[in-house]
This record gives structure tokens, C-alpha cells and sequence, in this order.
């Protein structure tokens, strides 16, 4: 059994700001477990389940997502869970939708992220720009 | 059933942070349902369970809080759920101790907080004085 610390953790999830930001699905892909969920948004109505549909998920989403940044330093905790708040910018159909989110992430034994919940709403997407 | 918007859930996170601003301890307490759970931090080990000890731990809480600041724009979600980043002071037995903080509050349909968890390890606390 492989305990995260949390520096481990907030190492996982800068990775996972960096992999948007460099374009790197397979960077991001690599942090998940085969078993992982991912509700984003949370309540959205649809969960992201196991390493395929994750596949492409973070596939198709690299090449949405335009700009990423971190709104304050990354948050663990005292178990196997970190969190952090970030904006993100997508590029669709011409339009340029800037959203803020918090994502919380839960890692299992073996270091990798194991269920993945974003925190976003419409009240906290806007659209910027209209080509 | 009361259905809360995503403007009615971030004004109650709003109201939790004014609460310890002002160290109106009964403020903050009304926010949450009867059989509410915190569990702050995630990973404590300990979680407030029910509105009594849940005064107590706020009673508590405001007279060792000095600061509260958001991070970041409160996030909603696309169902009852809320997310935030902030920092907050406390000062404890001559220390005062700065701590980064994401806190998930998840509503009841009567539109009070029935869950709160809160993600902060160790390594996002620092002590910054001691007098």
C-alpha cells in the first residue's frame, strides 16, 4: 500500500493543470485508475466511468480547453482527497466560455486518482467572445 | 420542496464567511439542517454530527477565527452543491495560524447545508506569529 502525502497529491493535480495547459490528454489520462469516475460537472447528469470513457474525455477535452490557471494554491487534506479552484477557457463553435471551477479529487492505495468531482455551474460559466 | 438556485447557494457560503467575519457565531449556525455533518478537516478523524454539537463547534470556531477571506468567487454546481476556496486565521493560545481551506457544502431541499466537508492538511496551515 502506497500512502499519497500531500505533497503527492498537489503534485497529481498541478499535473493535471500542466496536461491542459501543454495539450497533453495522455498526462492527464495516466493520473486516473482503470475503475475512476469523473462527475464534471457534479450534478451534471452524466459520470465519466473507467479508463476508456476517460480516455476520451480528456482526449476530446484538450482540444476545447484553451487556457487553464489555478485561482489559489492546491488544497489537500488529512486522507487521500485534494482540492483546488481554477478557471478554465474552452474554444467551441467560435465561441470562447470562460468557467470557474473546484475540482476534488480522491486517490486510492496505488497513487492514482480514483474519483474526480468538478464543482461548476452555468452561474459560473460566461461567455467572452463571439467570433 | 424548496429547489435552491445556484445565486441562493452562494450567498449562503457568502453568509457563512460574513459570519465568522462578524463572530456571529448563530449566523453561521443557521445555515445548517438539524442533522447536518461536518467533517472539518476531511480526514480529521472527527465529524459533527447534529445541529447541537454543530453549535458548539461554531460557538467554539468564531472565538479563535480572526480572519476569513475568499480565495476565489464562490463556484455552485448543477445540483445542490457549492464550493469554496478561502483562507482563514485563527489564533490559538498566542499562535496565529493561517490555513488555506476548499469547503463543500451540500443542501437539503429545505435549503440548509445538510453536508459540510472541509479539505485542509497540514501542509496548507502555517504558523505566521507567536507572540
Amino acid at each position: 500500500m502506497t500512502v499519497m502525502t500531500e505533497a503527492d497529491m498537489k503534485a497529481a493535480l498541478q499535473r493535471y493543470i500542466d496536461g491542459f495547459k501543454a495539450g497533453d490528454a495522455d498526462a492527464i489520462i495516466a493520473l486516473f485508475a482503470d475503475n475512476a469516475t469523473i462527475e464534471d460537472p457534479v450534478g451534471g447528469g452524466k459520470v465519466v466511468e473507467g479508463i476508456a470513457a476517460i480516455t476520451d474525455f480528456y482526449r476530446q477535452g484538450v482540444t476545447y480547453v484553451t487556457q487553464m490557471t489555478l485561482s489559489a494554491p492546491i488544497r489537500a487534506s488529512h486522507t487521500n482527497a485534494a482540492a483546488m479552484a481554477f478557471d478554465f477557457e474552452m474554444s467551441i463553435e467560435g465561441r470562447t466560455i470562460q468557467t470557474s471551477a473546484i475540482d476534488v479529487m480522491e486517490f486510492n492505495d496505488a497513487g492514482e486518482v480514483e474519483r474526480m468531482r468538478a464543482y461548476w455551474g452555468p452561474s459560473d460559466s460566461r461567455v467572452v467572445e463571439t467570433s
